[in-house]
């Protein structure tokens, strides 16, 4: 446990999908979570799941790099290794309350992966 | 001032650059920084400056989103205004040493510059 209540519980989240157990994931988001991502803003559970879901499906590992929160705000940086792209940091800012996770500003560089998605269209 | 050292030391170095004075932000990087970027790794304070000081040239605005750190460690997210893109956010996890950043892993997303940089040629 941290001195965060907001970083505990996103940690609880990270540890889930890292170990690709994305429904236990789940179960720390709010229903109507928001998520601001690279392409856009992402609304609710169900547009979650389909935003995310599919990401954890291709992560192989996932590996915490820097962790900090307080009361309801938590910041965190890990890498992730893919099966497009081998290495795939990502920040998020994430909203903590009353346990659930109220909104994700996740930041990644999507050029890697339009670039392998370019190649296999290519292929 | 913080209880973070390490984040007094880069919120002065965010507040220099973000205020365009680049030079004043470079009096707090060392001289054998090593900056992890998303295009690869940037070694020492000349490349870093030919890599940082391009990007602080088309920067309008920043705004910090959220800042943490410990005794050698900060985290922190922010938001840009550019002359290309209008929102292009970031997040760094920045090491430091006696006072000098000596590590910065940045992560953003090049897609938009990259489809900006596109469309300018296409024009």
């Amino acid at each position: 446990m941290s001195n965060s209540p907001a970083l505990d519980t996103v940690l609880a989240y990270h540890r889930a999908w890292s170990a690709h157990d994305f429904e236990h994931a789940m179960t720390y988001v709010a229903d109507d979570i928001v998520c601001d991502a690279p392409a856009g803003r992402v609304e609710g559970a169900d547009a979650f799941r389909e935003f995310f879901g599919p990401f954890v499906q291709i992560m192989r590992e996932a590996r915490m790099l820097a962790a900090f929160g307080d009361d309801e705000t938590a910041l965190i940086m890990y890498d992730t290794v893919t099966i497009p792209v081998a290495s795939a940091p990502g920040a998020e800012r994430i909203t903590v309350r009353d346990g659930k996770i109220t909104h994700i500003q996740i930041i990644f560089d999507r050029a890697p992966f339009e670039a392998a998605h370019a190649a296999a269209e290519a292929s």
